[in-house]
């Protein structure tokens, strides 16, 4: 028990850990901070590695959509139109496919967990918004279609093409344009690397409020495009929140400036946050001005072992309330997680955890003060306040969390392909019980059928019953165009594409992406790969929810 | 030096102690909570006076913005839409211009500063937003132009009507629709009071993520339409960040249900963010889901009194880098401000301040922590940081806020009419450093076009100067129509348009309001009585400003 409330007192402060030791049964180990990323970090790097299997070929996104049909309005590259492109961009901006350069064009067509694969014939690289401006003013003139592409990270096929269409790269748009160390205001392009940029903040006592498994190679571009989420929404909130201003090439070419680095302005519509999120399909991002948080001085990380997850949720109640501003993670997974990181990704090795225990939650406080501890100035009133909080919770026992997480399995049990030589060998949850979001991870030993069948577009209508989302963190991309209508109204839906009309009224920009771009809002399954779930219970966090390919 | 010790020990944390007392000649007087809101309060309370002045007579509208036609596109109001009405709403929910109960109609025709009359001869005070639907989608199809009314607490002429539009009230769209104790997700109509939603909220510890001086009157949904700021925006951040959903009635009728209470929700693009600040143009905001913060259970308030606006600027870096999380608030005022409402508002009674100083700054903490202090566990480099941000900041002198405020009283200096007998009596400023926004206030014995030609386009021009926002907080509405050039580009500008166009093609909503209506984005001048100025600098806060009517 000594180990238990020395880590309670790094993390908390003495409400915290009493109301914490009167009502768990639990073993706490110490991890050492930001190791706690490391199942969304494994994952990126065993997508790496994944990729780097130059044996495995890939198919053609279009060889499994079979109903996608490249758009006939669309005009084909022709010599004149790569002449022109020529005529923008340095021979190390551009690659043509000349028949035998494919290797050179496969990342740009293909995404890094290897399950789409566009034929596009043209990547562009600009270092300039004047030449992207350019380049995308032409092809709207001539109905080229385009597919904006920032690190390439993202896990629903929205960032590479699907047929021919040009790839228009931000890879060397990566200045940081200015940054104001009083007022914390950062200005830079868009093809700048998250990583990069915290570690230059860093520099100077600042931080990027955001934070995911892809960090070291996705671009800001692309997380403001698909309004990523990740580990710090539960502290410093969503993008809306923090990005001041955004510069956007528009489909007609025109450089839409509003890097605005006011955290104050009414005048006018807030047209930034149409593209926060838009994925690709109203313009493409250039610039992006973000509003970032001091660093702290202080933060401890404290990972709990609990035997069920109602615990979890409780533990969650009580953490918003005894540790309020300085909470800035509360994560979560169950022990088949556990069991797959240090099984396959760590081979076991330095990793702290023991796996006896059902469930895990790790909890990241950071603020300005080294010491949180108050012993001594406890008011009976707070602990009260919690007890209240945890008999609420008591109250209501269904649709927890959990319970999807169990039921998906139990499909697969009653099916007879669930086990440890069978189809599907781990069912498992992970994530950010802090924003109400979770991870559900299937893990398949190859792609089937059967499993895809059995997954959707059950989690979906589970989803759609809950009035969860079906994409809290990824987007739809092309994965799953077809499933807006799961969380999305047809009047929400008929407005998008109101908008989508009258910003890109050609349709040029990332046209196979996103339902509101598909005549019909059929529901349509996507493939059992990866899809994101969220089940919700009226008052407890949502989850959300990756099928991971076998790992 | 004492009180002064003490005090910062109430407000604060060692090093944040000893840096000030390093760093600044001050005497600290304590304030109880809340009261520093009391200039906002005031004004509020003094305009109220003003509104009850019977005796006043208002002009109308159209009497000074004499440049304003009425669109002749619109339909007057016929026997039989008045019919139409009489059939969805209630006696009690109509008022009907019958030629002699004008009395009834002016509280709806007349914005509470008495700056501006509309001539609408129908106000509809629906309950439910069925009825909204039904009233909308008919005026749509007649061409019957709306303005949409909250608590018409606005202070740019953007909830009245100018002509003969009907007026929308949501006064009887009250109810709160859910509230979740555990993840403090509220949901109610648009016509709740601010306040009575913070009292409902106290009981369940939670708060209203936004506090500004006429909580008393006006509604959550007007607060959604002008994106109201206030004074918690430096802790809660801004609407666009905590509201979760709304539900609009669109200009067609169609009820745009997307009350969404998920904090992550990447499925499509998030429409809703186009109503926050849209000022009523777009459609009528019904209900309102906005993520509230736990309430403080410790809030500490000092005002300290400085010898110099550079050591207000010194005052709120250090703030920041010591405070950090549990600063909640950092409002500003100077002698002037502080003499106005000693000798004006609350007759010198139980106002704590003395007025020997030249600058006046407020910080107030909160947090989950009861005593934030940590005496003793000081780290050097927690003070060598401060020093180098101080010398950053010496090392800027030009343009800081305060410069604005001086020029502008110089330019009345300048004029002769400056001084206790001349036209202007005060010039003085006060607000929200914290938010970089600060108001100017210009205190003139009576409207004059000699005051009105010395402050305007002068303070535009300066903010456009220096990259500021003409409306940090109060909006466009009918004042500043003409004048978003200012801050906003043709490009963006033209962006806007296409969005009012695409949502309401006939334009009957709000019609004389927001530049992004008017045939040009010609720089008309506005009146002088209020006009909201932001001043920049490239690294310091903004600074906007309200010039008011004689107090």
């Amino acid at each position: 028990m000594r180990t238990s409330q020395s880590l309670l007192q790094l993390v908390c402060r003495a409400p915290y850990k009493r109301t914490f030791l009167r009502n768990f049964k639990l073993i706490t180990f110490n991890i050492q901070q930001r190791n706690y990323a490391s199942l969304e970090n494994e994952t990126v790097k065993t997508a790496e590695i994944h990729k780097n299997e130059s044996s495995k070929a890939i198919n053609y996104t279009t060889d499994i959509y079979t109903h996608l049909k490249r758009n006939p309005n669309f005009k084909e590259l022709s010599p004149d139109d790569i002449k022109f492109f020529q005529s923008i961009l340095s021979p190390s901006e551009l690659i043509v496919d000349n028949g035998n350069n494919q290797d050179d064009l496969i990342p740009y067509n293909t995404d890094w967990m290897k399950k789409y694969r566009g034929k596009s014939k043209l990547v562009a690289k600009p270092k300039t918004v004047a030449q992207i401006s350019k380049l995308v003013k032409y092809c709207n003139e001539k109905r080229l279609a385009i597919v904006p592409q920032g690190g390439n990270t993202g896990l629903v096929g929205g960032s590479v093409p699907v047929f021919d269409e040009i790839v228009i790269s931000t890879n060397n748009l990566n200045r940081i344009r200015s940054f104001d160390p009083i007022s914390g205001n950062l200005v830079c392009d868009s093809g700048c690397i998250l990583e990069a940029l915290d570690n230059y903040l860093a520099e100077q006592g600042y931080m990027i409020p955001l934070d995911l498994g892809a960090k070291g190679s996705c671009h800001i571009g692309g997380n403001v495009a698909t309004n990523a989420g990740g580990i710090r929404l539960l502290r410093y909130g969503s993008l809306h929140g923090t990005v001041l201003g955004l510069e956007v090439v528009l489909p007609d070419g025109t450089i839409l400036d509003n890097l605005s680095t006011l955290r104050k302005d009414n005048t006018g519509y807030d047209i930034k946050h149409l593209f926060i999120g838009s994925e690709g399909t109203l313009g493409i991002i250039t610039g992006v001005s973000i509003l970032t948080p001091k660093r702290p001085k202080s933060v401890n990380v404290a990972v709990f072992c609990l035997n069920s997850f109602q615990n979890v949720q409780e533990a969650f109640i009580i953490s918003k309330e005894e540790l309020s501003e300085i909470l800035s993670a509360f994560e979560f997974w169950d022990i088949n997680a556990l069991k797959l990181v240090k099984n396959h990704l760590v081979q076991g090795a330095n990793f702290p955890l023991d796996d006896k225990y059902p469930f895990y939650v790790l909890v990241e406080t950071s603020g300005s003060n080294k010491d949180h501890n108050e012993e001594g100035v406890v008011k009976d009133g707070v602990v009260a306040q919690d007890n209240t909080q945890i008999q609420n919770l008591w109250a209501i026992r269904e649709g927890i969390p959990e319970a999807g997480i169990e039921e998906t399995s139990n499909r697969f049990k009653d099916a007879g392909i669930f086990g440890k030589d069978k189809l599907v060998t781990d069912v498992f949850g992970f994530g950010h019980i802090g924003d109400g979001n979770i991870h559900l991870n299937i893990v398949a030993k190859s792609y089937s059928p059967e499993v895809a069948k059995l997954t959707e577009p059950y989690v979906y209508e589970w989803t759609e019953k809950h009035k969860g989302s079906i994409s809290a963190e990824h987007g739809l991309g092309l994965m799953k165009a077809g499933c807006i209508g799961y969380s999305k109204s047809q009047k929400m839906i008929n407005m998008m594409k109101q908008i989508k009309q009258s910003i890109d009224p050609i349709g040029i920009m990332n046209p196979y992406n996103k339902t509101i771009q598909t005549p019909a809002i059929e529901k349509r399954v996507a493939d059992a790969y990866i899809g994101t779930i969220k089940f919700i219970d009226r008052r407890l966090p949502v989850i959300t929810g990756a099928i991971t390919p076998v790992l």
